[in-house]
């Protein structure tokens, strides 16, 4: 009789608006697969994992084409998600021992777990684990992260969605900001804590007729507030009306936060923060008098998926799909990436990586890409950015608005 | 020979997505006409009106159909706006007399002002210096705001596209919110000073898989914190994560702001507030010592031209329409409204009707339509908002954002 053979899939770490359309990649490589028999999917990642709360995606996406273009559109973390970290197996290793008992249990021979850097550390650990005890499972990694900030692939999956609803939001905000005949100044705070590429993309809003974003401030870049004052009086002498992207992570030359007042930390001991923008906006207001709002573009810049990038959608289930590949060929503690061939026409390849190196690791925005006053980003990082926020996603609607799909009936 | 009869429209008071709608009805209208031979626009409403600040809409619409389209699709104002409020004509009547004698330079017979109830008071006020002194210039209002607080007219232009963004907002927090395994809240605070009905709004991200936002609170009913920390209690009964949709605007039994500390008054003298939502916020933390969020859906409410409602921008351009052809019937001192023929399917017709009874004036969310515990709306509220935020209006496009019609060439 031939071994049974099932799959695993989990989510974790912070949402995206296309952590789902590599979920569905996974989804479509592992049933369009002779070998694999049942691809469970494990609740809130390794944490449900641990408790066992497993769902059978097998039963709901085989028959139903449909529900997995909805789970491709769906923004966020179809399966939910955990911020836990695997212990280090020195001493003890009763998390992975539990996990691969739970394994056995189900016949899982190919697990796959989409996240961000935190993450990939996890599918490190874990592929280590089962080296270790010769074990007969595939772990592999598929990245997401709005940030950005993987080594190694070109980008990440939910970033260039993210971009895309940054650009156009600074943007619109761009054409509300202008309206009266009066000094203004709009600061847009932007997400990412170390690496800028996100506030850069705001970049993106420019056109033709707009220059706004005037002046982008990214975190890689000592921020001096006495240089922000300069710049905007610099922007005065042209224009009325002033808008700024800020990094919510912008830090002086001392590499304290701007918004250091308000910081914390999250489970990892990274820095939680918040007002940046608004700590800007009391300073313009003191200095200049003139009419200033700092917009917090919150949580929407990783869950809008009404402003998905159709590009972005595809390369993440793009990626799933070769994550599914990669596991069928027997590789474990790899993950999936993109290789960029081409930048016009934009052209990528999908291939593996050694996730060791890219777990814990951090892609920043390198130098050549900031400008030598450090208030804007240089014409590479234009051509980089471009070919990511193509194409407008469609989006399930139902009654006028987004309708996507969700594991339980009432959230 | 034939007296030459030119036309003159402007903007006022704050942005919202569809009053370019309603300018391109009214220059459409105009252009259609034979009686009108030139429309000007005057820049930042009736302040550049008065310092002859004018533009020829003639010369850039008139063989321009595409432009035109463009203008209906773009958010803010393309004229720029105002927030000044005309003098009373008691003792000073200079402000009049200059805005007269410009009409008489450039010929005009026909005035448009789009905007909110300053706005139609504006309207008000010089319809009866133009009766006053027997001249020959009619004077027509055009609603437009997203806080739908104009009474007579069914709802305003702006409102829909304003709703349809807060519910696709608060539905895809709604994903983003539940992922962990933990207790949360989410606080989205949204826009009203004094009227509800974008906050009540919110009720539309409910579908059949997600009854966010849970707990809604408008501004028209005094709110208790008391209160509010009980029915976060009950909800912990049903559900881990809460999302709860509350005004700006919201105050206690004795009328007191719930973010009175942060409050200041506009030029109007209305409060400008900010910060109900980082309040309660603290409040909930301190209480639960669960995770916590606000959310200010800021100015991207009244511009996310992206997120239109075909409905609000298409009943927007007939309101500027039906306001050029009562300019031309000869009316004067009257606003366009939308007067709603039955829900389902849904009908409206657009009417005229005296501004004096319109400006100044506001309406409130009516008490029949909040629920007796004052922590949602009622089914009417539903059947009343459904069809305001259906369709998605098409969107400019230009290198995978989007691209809107702009008067100045660099913004």
């Amino acid at each position: 009789m031939k071994k049974i053979k099932n799959a695993l899939v989990a989510q974790s770490g912070g949402p995206t608006v296309a952590i789902n359309a590599s979920l569905a990649g996974v989804i479509r490589g592992c049933l369009d697969s002779d070998e694999i028999t049942t691809i469970y999917g494990a609740r809130n990642g390794v944490e449900g994992l641990m408790d066992e709360k497993l769902v059978n995606l097998t039963e709901i996406f085989r028959d139903d084409g449909e529900a997995l273009e909805m789970l491709k559109a769906t923004p966020s973390m179809y399966l939910g998600s955990c911020r836990r970290k695997l212990k280090s197996m020195q001493g003890d290793s009763s998390e992975y021992d539990n996990i691969m008992e739970i394994f056995r249990k189900y016949h899982i021979q190919y697990f796959f777990y989409i996240g961000g850097n935190d993450s990939m550390d996890t599918v490190g650990k874990m592929s280590i684990y089962v080296k270790r005890h010769q074990l007969d499972v595939c772990v592999i990694g598929i990245p997401k992260t709005i940030d950005n900030d993987l080594v190694i692939t070109d980008h990440t999956p939910g970033f260039g969605s993210a971009a895309r609803y940054v650009a156009a939001s600074v943007l619109e905000m761009a054409h509300d900001t202008n309206i009266y005949n009066t000094r203004s100044v709009l600061i847009a705070e932007i997400m990412g804590r170390d690496a800028g590429w996100l506030t850069a993309s705001s970049v993106l809003a420019r056109n033709d007729y707009s220059q706004a974003p005037h002046l982008i401030y990214l975190p890689e870049h000592p921020f001096s507030k006495e240089q922000f004052l300069e710049d905007l009086r610099a922007q005065f002498k042209v224009r009325e009306h002033v808008v700024v992207a800020v990094s919510e992570g912008l830090r002086d030359a001392m590499g304290h936060y701007i918004s250091a007042e308000t910081s914390a930390v999250d489970a990892f001991g990274h820095a939680m923060l918040s007002g940046t923008g608004k700590c800007l906006e009391g300073l313009v207001a003191e200095t200049f008098g003139c009419k200033v709002r700092s917009v917090e573009i919150n949580v929407l810049q990783r869950c809008a998926a009404h402003m998905a990038s159709a590009v972005d959608l595809e390369e993440s289930f793009q990626l799933g799909l070769k994550g599914a590949a990669m596991a069928l060929e027997g590789r474990t503690g790899e993950m999936a990436i993109v290789r960029r061939i081409s930048d016009a026409p934009y052209q990528v390849v999908y291939e593996s990586a050694d996730v060791q190196q890219i777990a814990n690791a951090e892609k920043k925005v390198p130098d050549e890409w900031i400008n030598s006053d450090g208030n804007d980003v240089t014409e590479e990082m234009i051509t980089y950015l471009k070919p990511l926020v193509q194409g407008q996603a469609s989006v399930p609607m139902k009654d006028g608005l987004p309708y996507y799909l969700s594991l339980d009936a009432d959230i």
